[in-house]
């Protein structure tokens, strides 16, 4: 019980103590701070590895982008090990299945470190060519719309969380390759989720088909009345939408599309910042689980911050927003390194807990950390 | 020398301040202190990694049991997260001798995560059933009885160890399979090794042919003149036959055999519990090695909670034993979490030291916290 | 921001209590200190993995080096298990360039595994074997003298780095196999390096033919106009050397070449120590980057405590500097274990921070610390 008595002895010492002189702690935004925080959030999600299905599916995915635009901010070494490590490890694949967005999502971090891991050769992208011309350029049976399921099958991109989990990667897949055309089949599919999932009134996207009213008695409601927008869907979208302009080029003929829907999705979730920082888990009715949520907040604060940094959103309006929905963030996350308050695997609202945590969700709060050590003062 | 002066500091401070106040640490029994050291051994352990032979051998399969365990005690996904991992990246393989009990400890593990992995499909029993079958229905030397070694090997099962080993493994596939069939094979070959490794007298498992006394000037003693008992020994026995009489039918024609054997051993292990709380490594010569060891302890610890929580032993009389012996291992664990006083691999009494360690102690470390979490107070 | 309050709790008791007791830490010479700062390094590094281009190259190879070093010094099973899992996940692979040294140095872990792993056939040395049999006896561009790069690649070991990286692997293995024909050819290749890079008057090694002055305007000069001889570079060859005279049998014709080189450089390393204890990045103008690194030095304190044990160098003149040096090497461990003020992967001075830290580095660091332990007071 060493531990516990330790623990005990500090919380004791530090009130003993602390009458006879005051402690400042550095602010969040503090650069050094930021850095901090992040590295301890990697070393603790790098050595408490998990997985939905395979060390490539989505969930890595998620989390080894975050791990790449901390590696894009702060050039630490310590992210290209991990980046470089988990390639290595896994071949270079993808997930398997050909025609499921979230099994490329572990391409995006394959393409970074092609471009930024310092070795030719090193990565091997054939699996994820592979995947791209499949998912794209081969019928399956939601692409020929014979899926019946309730969730509204009947797309290649039939749920919101894909437009984080492939677009982004076919988009660096054609800068790199220098290849427009996978841009416009990307953007092919892209226009059938906008279509079907995209409420304009909202300015929110529902997750699937069974969100989306239909103006029956059967449409799912939130306790209030209201439509049912999960926190971390839209943070997918939004922070895909961040991670597409980034790569697109500025003279593509539909960048536009991309951009206003960024403008407009971004105004949205800045109104529903709750006080506290964090976004909870249900958009419309945060009561329904009262606390903030991190996975779905670290996307918003990464693509929030992102928009200001590259001039799309303004600072004086967005940078305090930013700020606060960070310092929340680092507020979440445990002195071993965790980042803990994460929604685990899931496709609606749901509660989180102090101690509940995923990869992913570590990945949201490094994303949101590497725009924030760009936030000029 | 950061640390050391850091520890100095700390033991300094606590000298200092504690004669002003007395600090009071929560109960090792506590709920929320089971679980805080449990997850504390399950980090350090993950984090250093050991086997003898493989990643797939038997310390994985005690230890990964023991994980198992643990998982099924709390939920908490830390534990299914470490299981998965170990699976996916052994590919779901036992270790290769298919004669050996040892090599099949590790499907314990897979044939949890089967049931209670949240995924179908994500376990490959094949190599499991493989191993079983072939186990069972091939011959050996082993079982053909012409392995000539002093040890006894003249039956599939001729060490006591091999009682955790297998035959848990092969309930559990029965019951997921529904295939009696497996139950009677396993328990002729248990009989095997009960016959000829039992001592009725005192109630405990030689380890192997080498410590049955013959009655002859070499037989095998103790400084004292006593038998050998070897406490992990009889560990992986008592240990193992809780886990058998959790997962056999009730019905089963022979469940009582078993019933009747772990409340025969039970109330010998008891018996010679030391004040201290710990089994030392020679059970009827405890002054061999002068100190209490984790593993077999652990082991112990595990299966009597286990019998006091199913009904099968008086809670009366043996839950303050079950108490004292928790809280002596908790006192084992190092502050990062190492769970240390673990007799290194071996066959017989061998003494272990506060920072002496091994995955498969972890394991009984595991197991035994599993079993105390469901204790009611 | 838990962490930050913490250290600033901790350093804030600090000094309201240093005042009234004088706390005295032990020497990092003290036995116990090394072993446990030699364990914290290894923890922090088996937690931090990484790699250049795979974990069977020469940086795994130096720093497995350090861990098998830090194990034959105390047989702590924590390297052992380090070692055993490298070994085993990298499948007893070199890396692949059958020519370049550094792809076998990963070997003499393997060849330390196959005599001191306590299990037969566990190592499979048919790769090693392979290697060095090609790397030996089939012609390639370098050793054709072909290439026709500015680095002077006209000999196998073309660069001093080499001199650790293949020589001792290919010793260890004349050893073990009881075949003195590799200690021969072994010979052969090192003394083409010697005569192509080693500077007499200077007593030690240009890093490769682009820092072997020609009497050219276009000599490559420090800034203070001498010639640049790189730290670490040195410190491969002097490690190497003290690698190399451990396992040569005393009577091998040449033995006293390997002796009197390593004499010879050793006392050239004393004289250029510089007072704080660790060697610059640059030999001959340490003002270039002006402060000690780790690397080079940690070779550098191995080699000369090696001499130091093994009656090759005066004790009375070398062990103060050795300690002087560890002293030094501590001093640059972070509280977590962390082994810092390493140069990054490189082929000529560059310098080192606080932070920066390399698998190397620290295997230096365990190869210092395990002669360290064996110093006599």
């Amino acid at each position: 019980m060493n531990k516990s008595i330790f623990t005990l002895l500090i919380v004791f010492t530090f009130f003993s103590c602390s009458t006879a002189q005051k402690v400042t702690a550095p602010k969040p935004t503090n650069k050094t701070v930021v850095k901090n925080v992040m590295i301890s959030a990697l070393e603790w999600q790098e050595s408490h590895p998990i997985f939905a299905i395979s060390p490539t599916d989505w969930t890595a995915g998620a989390y080894y982008t975050g791990v790449a635009r901390a590696h894009k901010a702060t050039k630490d070494m310590m992210y290209l090990a991990a980046l470089k490590n988990m390639g290595y490890w896994n071949n270079w694949q993808t997930y398997k299945r050909m025609h499921h967005a979230d099994d490329v999502a572990i391409s995006y971090s394959y393409l970074y470190l092609n471009k930024n891991g310092g070795r030719k050769n090193f990565v091997d992208l054939e699996p994820t060519k592979k995947f791209i011309d499949t998912h794209l350029y081969e019928n399956d049976n939601w692409k020929a719309g014979t899926d019946k399921s309730k969730e509204g099958k009947t797309i290649l991109w039939w749920w919101c969380d894909a437009l984080f989990m492939a677009p982004p990667v076919i988009n660096l897949y054609a800068k790199q390759t220098n290849q427009p055309k996978y841009l416009d089949d990307m953007h092919k599919f892209y226009m059938q989720t906008y279509k079907q999932l995209y409420d304009k009134e909202e300015r929110l996207f529902a997750r699937d088909m069974r969100f989306v009213w239909k103006g029956t008695d059967t449409d799912r409601k939130e306790p209030n009345g209201k439509k049912i927008f999960w926190s971390r869907g839209n943070g997918w979208v939004l922070g895909g939408l961040a991670l597409l302009l980034e790569d697109m080029p500025k003279d593509y003929e539909h960048y536009s599309f991309y951009e206003n829907l960024f403008k407009e999705m971004a105004s949205r979730i800045l109104e529903l910042q709750p006080k506290s920082g964090l976004w909870h888990t249900s958009l419309l009715n945060p009561e329904t689980y009262n606390h903030g949520e991190v996975s779905g907040s670290g996307f918003y604060t990464f693509a929030l911050a992102w928009g200001v940094n590259n001039g799309l959103l303004d600072k004086a309006v967005y940078a305090p927003a930013v700020k606060k929905a960070w310092n929340a963030l680092v507020a979440c996350q445990h002195e071993d390194g965790r980042v803990g308050w994460v929604q685990n695997i899931g496709a609606f609202p749901e509660p989180a807990t102090a101690d509940s945590w995923q990869n992913f969700g570590t990945g949201a709060f490094l994303m949101a950390g590497s725009e924030i050590l760009k936030l000029k003062e």
